[in-house]
């Protein structure tokens, strides 16, 4: 299965991100073995606030590269309302020239309920797409919680797409989109406010200069539809590609990106060895003491803890 | 000082607070003490997106509150951005009326970096508050992340407040605003839309009707600047909390928070345990063969977690 998926066998790898989006105990064996060829694919995060235009961007984006002979893996994630579960995804369908394209692999990844799994298994995913030989994997996202803009800040560049409409700004900068833009994309450029918008951002971009070593993030006009900018955007990514790499960015960034992985991967796991089914109905037997206030929480917590220890770390 | 502070000493529930804050050695055993004499409180979450004029809400609440004869705690919750460091705070500035009377007790929060810790402590500041003896606790937040969410969902009551201008709803509700309503408030509702926002709220209302049992969240409209709405939103609080007493829901609510944050306190301090000098140090030693690809990230997880285990989960 490792060898096909290696020659980019495209049944294999939808069969191998299947078991990465399900978290089946197989998919740990695929990401070890392929985690060797990673490295080579450069990874593009999209976000930006629903109605952006995002996808829009993301299938003209993949043109440009098909036309440079670059093959290109999509992951796009849909973090749905727990409620409406997927209700919402009208917005997902894609443009059949691009899906059609032998060079382009798209894949939709929903929440189902877990934002915080979401967000680790959609980095998988790219890793697949990266060992299987995609040259640029994108990753798209609606940019409006924490794991959200993890998955779009877990890639080499990050673009934030905003609308004529997305306000002055100050809210975008308040949902931490600012921070993780490496330049920011004003999409339907062609509506009243576009030049007004993109002054704001620019002021707000001054704000941040200091952070951001020699790289200023620019604001660049599209209208993704007609397919107008997204040369540009591509250009300006090849830009930040080659700023990153010599700086010796790029590969500071991959390993602060690395670290911050194990580390996800050690707080899940900590996370499974303490909850026993055991540890768990002690902390419910314990619930009713402290509603009744003959406990405390930090008590409560302590003692859990200490049980651990004594069981050696383990269930 | 814990009787000084079950007495409502201003002084040293600033004190106490500021502990809390800062998450001292001493925050622990004060929140140990106060513990036992929660519960007593009456909280309110509020929260939706920057400019809804949540501020000027609590504070006309907090008003109504006081010709009540009840006393007021108000946490107000400013997770500002990374980089700007409080630089927008402006809207932070309370109106004197409110701050003057003894009757209510007014704290800004700040994120100072790190919005998990802000949100376990905007919990720990609202303990203090009532077991200081305020009858209403009120926890303020900017409705934008994941960690804003949990305070206002820290609540008996969330309410949150939107204005003609949030858009039809459909982005509130991707960001999480709309499952923790318990109702909402449509403030300036004298500007244009203000009735089309209220029917598009509805109507998303329709669609989650069935997970909220047989509590039917409604839409009320305010000026808050104005003082108008503002004791039918106190009135329909109260109606909620009935509805939560009734149905012996408030109880069954308040456990499931209660277990939610031993959780957070468990998770906290096992990453605190796992996280030895020696352990982060071993972290990086190893990141720099995972980059050559000579190792893979579950491989040096597991080895970690490994070593946690045989040191009986200690540092």
């Amino acid at each position: 299965m490792i060898d096909q998926l290696m020659q980019g066998d495209r049944k294999t790898i939808a069969r191998a991100i299947s078991q990465v989006e399900n978290d089946t105990p197989l998919s740990k064996e695929i990401l070890k073995s392929v985690y060797g060829c990673t490295g080579r694919a450069y990874r593009v995060g999209i976000t930006g606030p629903p109605g952006a235009g995002k996808s829009t961007l993301t299938n003209k984006l993949a043109r440009v590269y098909r036309l440079q002979q670059k093959k290109v893996g999509i992951i796009a994630v849909d973090p749905t309302s727990p409620f409406t579960g997927g209700a919402l995804l009208g917005d997902r369908v894609r443009m059949s020239e691009v899906e059609l394209d032998e060079g382009v692999f798209i894949r939709s990844m929903a929440s189902r309920g877990s934002l915080g799994g979401l967000s680790k298994r959609a980095k998988e995913a790219a890793d697949v797409l990266d060992a299987a030989g995609y040259d640029v994997v994108i990753l798209e996202t609606v940019g409006v919680g924490q794991s959200e803009l993890d998955i779009a800040s877990a890639a080499d560049t990050t673009i934030v797409v905003l609308v004529p409409e997305s306000g002055d700004g100050i809210q975008a900068m308040k949902a931490g989109l600012m921070e993780i833009a490496d330049f920011f994309v004003l999409n339907k450029a062609d509506r009243p406010g576009a030049d007004q918008a993109v002054m704001s951002l620019k002021m707000i971009l001054g704000f941040r200069a200091h952070t951001m070593e020699s790289w200023m993030p620019e604001v660049l006009k599209t209208q993704a539809c007609e397919g107008k900018g997204t040369e540009e955007v591509a250009e300006l990514i090849q830009k930040h590609r080659s700023f990153l790499e010599t700086t010796g960015m790029l590969e500071r960034n991959r390993k602060l990106r690395l670290e911050r992985r194990i580390r996800e991967i050690i707080e899940d796991q900590l996370h499974i060895d303490f909850w026993s089914s055991e540890r768990s109905r002690e902390l419910h037997q314990r619930l009713d003491l402290l509603l009744q206030r003959q406990s405390n929480p930090y008590d409560v917590a302590a003692g859990l803890l200490e049980d651990f220890r004594t069981s050696g770390g383990q269930q």
